[in-house]
């Protein structure tokens, strides 16, 4: 851990119409407020003439309260320069919930570094449609709940996966190979908010069964994607991608062993990218900052 | 270069249902023989029930005469066991064709190989529907053909070009970012004989600009695919595949340079594994052979 | 799961001077005693003339009782060939024991993998130098030995883990980031029968805090090296190697953490290869079969 | 290409102690005498508390008469905030010499991306210790300059590689797999301005026959290493490294083929960085802008 990440800082996420001096005048907002800046990136994507910028600074010693930062930033700058921004504070600790089904790589990965305190978020529940997996929470001592999502009773039951959801106050939702199909009012709730991982490298091989997809074709390298989880199918932005080889020797249950390591890893990349507020999300694409 | 592989060898690739014994058999046949085996890999497709093979044996001292081994090993073994199997000698320098067009990183690249003495092949004609590249067949003093193939002339044209293919006695054709599509007579002629470098990850980005369609999807890696070319449109059978990352900062324009490196060494790498006749095709995939 | 692999088989490792007809001879041995090879991989070392082999057999119908059938073999072949083998049976479920100190992460990548099913291996205890990790022990319901070992009593110590070794049948070790170097007689009781996992792209950055070294150094690849424990500190022969890319962004905590994703599965990975019976040790290097 | 890339620019390159509003002062300058900032990117070292910044910002319309800028900055904010920096400008083509030995892989990749107008860069010579490649000049229309060194005459020949690049005004020196170790006096003349590729992942490998040597050790990936050259052999720093995955069945040769592949890519991705001006060097590390 940098223990310089411990102190309590502010996070602005922000992107406009690119414009001469908006790094300067940002900037300048902060440290002549006495904040110390700790990490600026930003990019400028010239094929559209948009300016994306990731700020993070120092509470301590800052002159502008933190509960009043907001209201001055949106006054005296989000108006002016046409800024779409968001800002939050590192003191708020996240509150994840991971949705699961029958498969435990992707729930248990995410666990170990959870409880090595890798992550600076709090897992206060587990979802699932199955009760297979209960002995994790056990194990790691977080509610498990059984919401058994069919295709007949799925309204019905997402309200009470709202309920759960809500009791817990949760803010975004991990879908750890989740089997089920979200409803567009679940997605809606929870806008670039729900994480999912899809056992393909997308666009390849969207939809059902991937890997049986991947062996039909015959492809070299079998791939995982995490995206966050839109209305359209499998199309969501994508967060993190990540493939390995495979040859002709490998029988379709050979890409599914090899796949799981692929998909655990590149969900939690994606989960502690969210985590650390470090992704922006825009035209259906993430800015993924480093 | 292997001292060993500069002895005249021959080279079985075979598949046929699999069945007990049919590995000792085949080695039976070469060691009873006295030939030294220098080469076997195999595998058994479970799915299938299928057995593959690649054997290679020297000739010095084989003591059935080369011109006679593809008769006793048809009439002794293949009816037999049923065996689909192709035998060549590594005493025939295979001819190969290279058709370009406009972009010049994958000729150069593979004649660089071939000046250095690589590739144990033959290239003693370039193709393109262009003269831009003229200079290049100048560079490496070989014989540079413009047919101007046209989406109306196509038929015409090609019988221009196997007119030359046949008379430089061409055994196998690489298509290094030719833009043209070919006929299905053209295809007809040299079955798995025509290797094409499709510049995505196959099959997500099939047909045309696959860089602009990675941009728009915000994929986070982009990828080349080679393949053997066939009547479906980048469908042929994979030989190789890699991928390479990309951020949100990469324009169109940075795919396409990426790109380029991944498409040559891709190609490259297939083109390598078929002079070395490393590679058996079935149900429109590849096993290549290590 | 590759449900063919679930009947008893036979799995013969082996090496020897390479001579021709070796793979007939053997195949032939399998084949006549109406043997069903199920797997066969070999290779021929020529720079050492040195031939390598292995392959699996089915056991139900083996016209050679399974108690017979390393005798027939030893008295038939091995010494006429002049073989360096050795057989195993599937039906032996090995024994495996975890070393740890204080990290968890290679510790939950394999406990999760081997409560999942993955592996077809026994792991009846866990031992450690640290009580730490304890409550890992706790949540998957297996024993953890705390074993405090020191510089100064490290030979009493390693008594008492032989006594645990031994009091459940272990066959192999694995040290996850174990912390403590082992006496030669410990290594002398099990080898190439502990598998280490280092935390750097070997033989780069050996010894203590490769991280730092690697900081230090400005490399722009990190990576792990899994091994088997000889006696010279990190040169045993390497099972499996990976690396992951870094910038100059990263400082060296970053390092550790990007780490610990590739030691836990580069460690995994040999694990699973030694599980399986693919890996054949000579001259201080590994031939890892597919 | 970028055109936006095409009109003259100023690229600052900058490091100094971590300060409170480094990055406001300086955009400021830029924008306040109206540049249009077309590149940024910085970091902060925390480990060092040491700042990093590269802007690149477009002349025209820009205040200030380009001649006057370097002074003006030095002026204002070199000595005020302890700078230090480096301002080039895009319409200085420079110069780069290529050496060469025997090997042409390097070479001709090179020379490939340069014919081909990737580039902005001119290559007015190529100089090597043998005439073997001579040929590749002539291909190229590239005067090609034979300086024969050898142990004991390397004074006086490299008297006249000077005289060679000070004719042909090189500012940077690639050397692609050339064989001969440059004396002090040659480094000292061009400080970060020597790239070289290692055929190795240095640390590991250094010195003779690397391939020889990671085949002795057996590990399961080979690397490249393109770095500046420094009075340490192989111990400057470190540009770009990639590796790639062998097995057991790689003889040396088959290494030396693979490795081929590996440093004439990661070659001529250091020397882009390097025409781009995208490299910052210190504390034997590089800062490379991405």
């Amino acid at each position: 851990m940098k223990t310089d990440q411990k102190k309590p800082t502010a996070i602005l996420r922000m992107h406009c119409q690119d414009q001469p001096g908006i790094i300067a005048v940002i900037t300048e907002f902060i440290t002549t407020n006495s904040g110390n800046i700790i990490y600026l990136d930003q990019y400028v994507d010239r094929a559209n003439g948009t300016f994306y910028m990731r700020v993070e600074w120092e509470l301590d010693g800052f002159l502008i309260p933190k509960e009043k930062i907001i209201d001055y930033f949106d006054t005296l700058y989000a108006h002016r320069y046409g800024l779409d921004y968001h800002i939050s504070f590192s003191t708020h600790r996240q509150k994840m919930a991971i949705f699961v089904s029958k498969m435990s790589h992707c729930l248990y990965d995410m666990l170990s570094r959870y409880q090595a305190g890798e992550w600076d978020v709090e897992i206060p529940v587990i979802i699932s449609n199955h009760p297979d997996l209960a002995y994790i929470g056990e194990q790691f001592n977080i509610p498990f709940e059984v919401v058994p999502v069919t295709r007949d009773n799925k309204a019905e039951m997402e309200q009470k996966e709202f309920e759960i959801l809500d009791r817990y106050g949760i803010d975004f939702i991990v879908l750890a190979r989740y089997m089920q199909v979200l409803s567009e009012e679940f997605m809606a709730r929870y806008p670039n908010r729900i994480i999912n991982i899809h056992h393909s490298f997308l666009p390849a091989f969207i939809g059902a069964k991937p890997y049986h997809q991947a062996y039909e074709r015959g492809v070299k390298l079998i791939g995982a994607t995490s995206h966050y989880v839109t209305a359209d199918l499998d199309a969501g932005p994508i967060i993190e991608q990540d493939v390995t080889r495979i040859t002709h020797r490998d029988s379709v249950s050979d890409l599914v062993k090899k796949g799981r390591d692929l998909e655990k890893i590149v969900l939690s990349r994606a989960v502690e990218k969210h985590i650390q507020r470090k992704i922006l999300t825009y035209n259906n694409k993430t800015v993924v900052f480093s």
